[in-house]
């Protein structure tokens, strides 16, 4: 069947029957990741996650996700030594942190500073697929420097230059302390980066492939795409999951008695669920791990315990699994860094995905727009201002 | 038949049959836009776009977009009141205007400002529908400072305050050149301002609801919806009218042998046709008129005669009617404003629509999150990168 049949075939039923928000509605084809939510399988470019989290780096995953396959030892070299030139910020960037209230919303800052970044990039509307690739490395580059630096100058501290040859996770970790890391807490930030690359059309990359789809710019997707990972039904919720600990871990309370009383009450529990994935996403289980060996090393087993209580609650009381979030949130915590700057770390990698994704929505683009299903009235007439009724109350 | 039930049949549809773009299906139900494609009928809650323009002013549009009602006298006064008392920016702002480079894309720039103007509201994250609205009040008397502003920064002029109890479309022309305009100057901005406010969900709405669908706030989503809206097959395509109105104004080239010339290189004429409107566009029919008596008052037939020539051509070779655009442009050049500014004009208006269809999202949120059908390989096994083939040429 030909493609505008297909369509006008679509058109006839999806008229008839909506699926609010677009649940299980195919809305494009991708080579990039491939999700079996019922086994529970993620996978990149063909590669397991569980695979590529026991052998490959972050750089080699952000490799694989823009070029399809992973790179020879020569392909890496060039893009470490690539991502390791392109770690200068404009000035006008660290300007506007310093202009940025102390206060701000890291995610808000973040999304300010992305969009500053275009203002610089002489090739920001060249849409050229290397022009592109170039501005993808440029992103995943630069975005470390960006949280670093606000991270260090809302406490009143000069930002750290990178090092050069050293790995983002590496730099990253860094930059924010001014301290280099040990290789522990290198290999767990590292890990953290290549399970939060990818994840097909989660609500952020939709969005940046519905803007990119406009052959809007690079920096224009990416900014929209940072607004929708911040909304606290997305990558808004690991932060909510550090702040449920922390509580728990200040007033003493039992985790398990926490849990019964706010599902008592109808509330959410953060860091569980997902619409994807019917059995555990297999990245909390990875993580579950990394969080374990963590938390032995920094002998701070009491976030185990707490996960581990919750955890059993919400599997006897509700069947339903942690997520991503919910073993992300005490790793960070383990590595030193503040829980507002955990939605940022999640920008950090999957900057990867996203421009991945935007890659291969240019090189065969076709704008996304879909119509929504009219419910409102019709053929009202005007009436005089004088005559109108008070609407509101 | 139950909502569930509803779903799981498209999920069954869908999955078999993709429609890419996600061209004609109904992603969410609405009661702000109607749009007849087949009859060329545009409606804002159940009034045609034909008897809006004639009676209300943008103000009156924007009241209406939001509550679903046109206003009473009181409610337009107090909407007036509110529009002028948050008509002054933060001073970051202009702080952040002054670095930018006077070269920047001014669609880029807005985008900056308005994620800026998050870091300095208090109600940012305030999610209650009442705060939610004051924002969409406060975004639409504030973007036109914003773009006012940044318009003189670049020539190196100082931005002039806005002047109290006056309309968007008054305020705009004069913040802009420092003049007051004449009633011709802005009823004609005024009219273009109703025309542009809201067309359902075209690509910048609903990268806005989306992102809006994960509860992010709406700086986020408005970020998003300019990104969206910058792109050249969106609102990108005003800007690019112009320059061809310009470049043959200056060559002196006829019309027709241009378009004729262009369609035999198989390439675009801007400001053609529409994937929803299969008849001419309502608002191209209204602008054009406004067009033509602007070019009379203004002595300035010679833009009525360029576009009367275009639009022959491709009636005749493509059968393809001008869209909002291509009339748009020459009105926005008659009116003294550059060609760069046309796109955040756009914004200036949508922005009534971007928000009112937030209001309507988070009244009954869904996040939005659709499937791709994935393509790629499936099970590859890591080779040890010393064995790894060199991937790119």
């Amino acid at each position: 069947m030909t493609l505008p049949a297909i369509s006008a075939l679509n058109n006839h039923r999806q008229a008839a029957k909506p699926a609010l928000g677009l649940e299980g509605v195919i809305a494009l084809e991708s080579s990039i990741c491939f999700i079996d939510g019922q086994k529970g399988e993620l996978v990149y470019r063909g590669y397991d996650i569980r695979t590529l989290v026991r052998h490959v780096s972050f750089e080699e995953v952000a490799y694989l996700l823009w070029n399809g396959a992973l790179p020879s030892r020569g392909e890496l070299d060039r893009l470490q030594a690539h991502l390791c030139a392109e770690r200068t910020l404009p000035p006008m960037v660290l300007d506007v942190l310093r202009l940025t209230p102390e206060d701000a919303t890291p995610m808000a800052v973040l999304r300010t500073c992305v969009s500053v970044l275009a203002h610089f990039d002489a090739e920001a509307d060249d849409m050229r697929p290397e022009a592109n690739y170039r501005k993808a490395v440029r992103l995943t580059a630069r975005i470390p420097v960006i949280i670093a630096a606000f991270a260090r100058i809302r406490c009143g501290l000069d930002p750290v230059a990178p090092l050069k040859g050293h790995s983002t996770a590496y730099n990253f970790l860094y930059m924010l302390s001014g301290e280099r890391p040990g290789p522990e807490a290198e290999k767990t930030l590292d890990a953290a980066l290549v399970l939060h690359a990818e994840h097909s059309l989660n609500a952020s990359t939709f969005a940046g492939r519905v803007i990119g789809s406009t052959l809007a710019d690079i920096y224009a997707a990416v900014t929209g795409a940072i607004g929708a990972l911040s909304g606290p039904l997305h990558g808004g919720a690991n932060i909510r999951v550090m702040q449920m600990l922390l509580a728990l871990d200040q007033s003493g309370e039992s985790p398990a008695a926490y849990v019964r009383e706010r599902l008592a009450r109808k509330e959410r529990i953060m860091g569980f669920g997902h619409r994807v994935y019917k059995v555990i996403d297999p990245r909390a289980v990875i993580l579950h791990k990394m969080m374990r060996a963590l938390a032995k090393e920094r002998q701070a087993l009491k976030w185990e315990r707490y996960c581990q209580e919750i955890r059993d609650v919400m599997e006897s009381e509700k069947g339903i699994n942690p997520n991503v979030d919910f073993y992300t949130a005490p790793i960070y915590y383990m590595l030193g860094i503040d829980a507002d700057l955990y939605t940022p770390l999640f920008v950090m990698s999957r900057i990867t995905g996203w421009t991945a994704h935007l890659l291969e929505q240019w090189h065969a683009n076709r704008l996304i727009r879909p119509r929504a299903r009219y419910t409102g009235p019709r053929q009202l007439r005007v009436e005089p201002i004088s005559r109108r009724q008070i609407s509101m109350a």
